[in-house]
């Protein structure tokens, strides 16, 4: 629809060939609806088979806020919040969709709380693989205080901790992290969720030492992202021991999130799950990042977040970017000062060489 | 995914070709998200021109539920409810979406009420193209008594009116009933809002009188059904006169409601409203369901409701649905009797003359 | 404020002496707040004994809305709704303040119905003790329907029961009829929350079989209504077995409905079950309510429900009602027919012989 | 109830003599329900001549979280959030009303932040009387960032300002930092709302410039404390130029905060604010801690904040607190290190000089 390249996010094109393919193998069968089909049944055993987890429950929504709002709705009590980065998207990006189920988002302190108190020391941020992610020790202190409170009755109960791998910020939690936050959930024993909307970048990036199934093993419930890894849309939710509910099926429905044609959320998972291929493409994107972020650095780029996945982030001359605006679309992510501008450059499942060149003909 | 033909209801195939042939064309077309995109644009054009509304909002949203949800949301305050017929989709089968969302459901009477009554009396049912409609007398009255109390602040304030045509059990409203309501909710200044989820199979019905450009005009929101007819998923929002708010995006989203590759959904309605094809489509399971009919009325079965849509229910006898349901899947509706079963059977926009003459064969 | 008697309702006077008394005596002691002072636990305390439940939970709330919708918030998960008659205070009179939490009411029939019913056939209504009350029939019948639908997954679950008694219309249910309603409640693990903003006017009605201990005995929850009965404001709540959430603070503080002075509460029902005051008073109001209905029958006066407790409903000439208005305030019901109004005169715990005969002279 | 002195809040006692005089006196009048009645009038017109806003709305509600989570939510659309001090009431202690009600509370940096900025950089802690205050600069930026945003519709709206006066840590803004936040709210059509649960207890102070005039000539809305200033229970709610809805009825009642005799909260603030006893009484409060303030500095005790009102809050060592505790009760406010405890200490309305001796003894 447009004559520029598009670098601006990784949920603007459509889906892998394969998905399209089958879904006109399968047009004219007749097949049950709200995801009680065979084809949602098979992507959840390739699922389960590929985390190590038989006795999971898996099933299928359509995008990252209603996943969001559906799983924290079912882990939490009504009287419960969800504790999560001050940045997280639950945090800041929904549109106020967790509180309109009724909880509050319990905020720890992330990152750029570090770059806002250095700035108003007058001293450079700092940026580092840190940008997003909540640490353990931010997550025991805030439920040692909570506990610890005289009269924590008056306050939000924490009811369930939500992260994100990648974050929003395109970074990623070490296995080592995952496991000292996992401690803490369960010492206080509270369901940890990841929200895995960029899951594949995630586990196929170079600089990461976790696999989906030490994710499987040391979190409650996650998410496979679809909509920006190869699907049309789509996220498989991964309860990895037993669903917190006896009846899923009316609090999705009642969220307005359940697909009447729930076979087109299997169909799509059972052939991102089939060959590899989900890894496959997601591979393909870290490996374009890091051509890009190759290119970005030799031409003297400042990069703004050591991202490790598929988003990668650099400060701007305004000028230039105005430029770079008559041929290319960019994700506007902040102002950096009076002169610059952080923009977002992402890759995906489909980038090709030739789009980094076309993009680099231009930076 | 079966060896038996189904008839159990018009969402158990994917999408007309057309719309599978454009995703494949504009697969990897690099496009805006979240519905600001130009098949966005186009759809809403097409659909504006068609109902002679030059000033309509026209958005696009993923299911049923989830639009019966948001709209009623967007045009209700905190106190207010949705006035519906107690067998409504937003009174029975939404497991709570609307009260999920803080309303009220006001029931008015419909059909299946008088059925009761007649059942008390020992008489029998009668049926008729009524079931499952309000009357404007009906819904006066409850406006009426509510203003009329002496107390009705106490009360859930009626804030709207739902109504859906064709009706759940397949009925319509005739043009004169649609004019009735409409005067009572301008007296009452009320907002009325159609569930259109099968509306292309009520304005190809045989027996209606009601253009979709009649709608346009008497009702303040409906949605063109895109699921059932020949969409792989997707329902049109159109505000006939102008959205009760200055930012529908936010409440989309906070209902979890917001597609991030938004663009699906307006090119598949950008395809159903190219070249007659949403009527067409939509003519071929009207079509298909008279001969269905006929069929049935000729093999002498009891037609349990005078459908004049695609739906068609009738009374079958258990031992002889025993034996169909080796070879035919159809919609379970109520018990009659002990001895007796009435089913839903559903054609739709690709019911073929031959898959009527297999169904036959087992009738 | 006026210098018309008035019988409108049964919270038109403060407090019992007794109570005001307490509240002097009490005042610049310094007591802890939040429900959590001694008041509290020895009114707690007595009416456990009174029950004959050593294990409830006992605690305070102020008004009876705001009590109905924190205990049904209480029992219910999110996706659950509380059945109930059509006519009861929580589907009928309370602004949605079920829906606002999140609960649909599925409605239950109830005597009105039958009413409009005779109304539609042309018959004379017949009013009885039945008004307002449902029965283990009818919840049966919701419950065997809703778990026998094919598809109930769709529809809002039936999570607990919520009667009143007396009702809304001062009928009673007599104890056969209580323990039908439980015997279902216990086939199907819903929870009987009772209604007993006016209990005390039930409990002391001649024509009742039904104890405190038996309500105790057959209910999951009730409450003890203060408000209506003696107190200037207050519910005590009564969670005969177990409370169903191990925080219940966090919850009542959520609706708002934690009153900082708590002990405020506690002092009250302290005072009114203390030598059996509550009883003794509620006794009055019911030999208050006999006199005066003996007087409306022998001046001929048309009896709309045949109440056994405090609240009388008569049919009243409007021209008469007229009148009657420049020296009485009444309840408005409804309106009986062009020409005729129901009204409601009630009786409390204050009225006096001297009040009746006062009344009489205007009737 | 208890032999020990307190000094643990100022919501311990009962009512002024004068209210308990009227309660009694008026007990048997008959007074309409709902705070229709002639003392809420009365009430109403002395407090909108007192604050000299003859077209305000004047209404009352029972508690401080009821009246906060009501009036926030008759401000909001529902996609809204309101700005408020991350220490505020409705941010920090109402276990989540304001989310239960469906909305977000933006928070805003207050004083406490620089605390722990100072704890992180090992500096000490500077305690001052802007703590528990937002800044009108940093109401701004959230403003501006928000509408500088480019997506800003995925984001919650501002659509309110909470400020309290006196402040949870019992400060106070001045005239002018009052002015300044009224002016970026109305640059950005927000309307600000003022908890003045202790409002008395601010007005009186010796170190404010603020007058009630002044507040409702700035505010939009604000309400007049109660329960904390001589009442036994109530706030007084003043829309300063004209309520957000023509109905705040059923919106009260859905919150469950309608009381049925109304005429309770009237009659009181008819009391209070009659021949100046809300001030009168405020002004002891302020008295007594000015001697009790004075006496902990003399003892050399370290004044934690520097609050001008009648709550004061000291460094206390551990092991003398355990003493203390025999005698006095206090309240915990934090901990200030390991060896260290912060307390608040808070007179009221009916303190003594007596009390602040009896206190001193043991301190």
């Amino acid at each position: 629809m447009s004559d520029k390249i598009s670098f601006s996010s990784d949920y603007t094109k459509g889906a892998h060939p394969n998905i399209l393919k089958r879904l006109s193998e399968t047009n004219f069968e007749q097949i049950d609806g709200y995801g009680t089909d065979e084809y949602c049944k098979s992507a959840a055993e390739k699922i389960k088979k590929l985390c190590n987890t038989p006795d999971a429950d898996v099933f299928f929504l359509v995008g990252g806020t209603q996943t969001n709002q559906t799983i924290i709705d079912m882990l939490l009590k009504p009287y419960e919040g969800v504790a999560a980065a001050r940045t997280g998207h639950v945090a800041a990006h929904e549109a106020g969709a967790i509180e309109f189920s009724g909880h509050k988002v319990l905020t720890l302190p992330s990152f750029p709380d570090s770059k806002e108190l250095a700035a108003e020391e007058g001293k450079k941020p700092i940026y580092s693989d840190q940008v997003g992610k909540i640490s353990a020790a931010d997550l025991k202190a805030l439920l040692d205080n909570f506990y610890g409170d005289d009269n924590h009755e008056h306050m939000v109960f924490p009811g369930a901790v939500y992260i994100s791998h990648p974050t929003e910020y395109g970074t990623l939690y070490s296995k080592k992290e995952l496991e000292e936050i996992s401690v803490v959930c369960k010492e206080y024993q509270l369901p940890l969720f990841l929200d895995g909307a960029r899951l594949g970048y995630g586990l196929m990036s170079k600089r990461t030492d976790v696999t989906i199934q030490d994710i499987a093993r040391l979190v409650d419930v996650f998410y496979i992202g679809g909509t920006k890894v190869g699907a049309l849309f789509g996220e498989a939710v991964v309860f990895t021991k037993v669903a917190p509910t006896k009846h899923p099926v009316p609090i999705i429905k009642q969220h307005g999130a359940l697909l009447a044609k729930g076979w087109l959320l299997g169909l799509q998972f059972d052939t991102l799950f089939t060959d590899n291929l989900y890894m496959d493409i997601s591979k393909n994107a870290i490996e374009m990042a890091q051509i890009l972020r190759d290119n970005l650095e030799s031409k003297g780029y400042q990069i703004y977040i050591d991202s490790p996945t598929n988003q990668q982030f650099i400060v701007m001359d305004n000028d230039k970017l105005a430029k770079l605006s008559e041929h290319v679309r960019y994700g506007f992510w902040e102002k950096y000062d009076g002169a610059h501008t952080v923009i977002r450059l992402a890759t995906d499942w489909a980038t090709t060489k030739e789009d980094i060149d076309t993009l680099m003909q231009y930076l």
